[in-house]
């Protein structure tokens, strides 16, 4: 399951910071601070689809969302994850978790297209990643 | 896998039309024809996220997904099939697939909030029902 030569695509590499890499894909923050909003992107090349990725794979990428999903939820203290593997306008396979609370911006619609993006501070983050990456690594995917 | 005494919450009864049971889910048809747009419910009681389904139901319920979007995509012509779990109205866990085309009446947008439910004539309904559970019957999930 080790990939490589694998590009991540300009838009996501510019809307979101680098956390982490899985044993199949990267995990990413947008950079929103609005909602905590994560994206996960296999490091397989030249696909769109979940259907275009092996069985293995597709096993491998359903037990990384679901045990993230499980865990950010509790960190977060959110009442529901959002999950969504949409590209529609970044064509590169990648799969949304969004932790939303009833207190969010955008509850209960949708975040796309509902709030524009609040950039997360500099001081911010990287309290936020390091925490992160402490959260994660305790994970067995 | 069988699972009994389930009910399938009263929102999705009202906005859809049932299609067939897969090994796992319920299978229905968004009452939209502004898209081809399904709902997968895995017939599991009172739960509203991915994590809580077993590892063999996570498996199962992607297996689904996942060849249900590549028949769909091919079948009705798309370019991008859309899948999430939101569920931030609808507590009970389902499964949204949406065959997309760059001709439709959201594209690029998601189709959550973008426009007013098209219904389906009941002459078309029963052409489209009828074609559909031919194609899934052929389908292993």
């Amino acid at each position: 399951m080790i990939k490589i030569d694998f590009d991540l695509d300009k838009r996501l590499n510019d809307d979101t910071i680098y956390i982490c890499d899985l044993p199949l894909s990267k995990l990413l923050l947008m950079n929103d601070s609005n909602y905590p909003w994560f994206i996960v992107v296999p490091r397989v090349k030249k696909i769109s689809e979940i259907f275009q990725l092996s069985e293995d794979d597709q096993i491998q990428l359903n037990s990384e969302v679901s045990k993230l999903s499980q865990i950010l939820l509790d960190y977060f203290d959110g009442c529901k994850v959002n999950t969504a593997a949409l590209g529609n306008i970044v064509n590169q396979l990648h799969v949304h978790i969004i932790i939303r609370k009833e207190t969010d911006i955008s509850w209960p619609n949708p975040v796309w297209g509902s709030s524009p993006a609040v950039h997360y501070s500099k001081i911010d983050l990287n309290s936020v990643i390091l925490e992160l990456q402490s959260i994660i690594a305790k994970i067995v995917f």
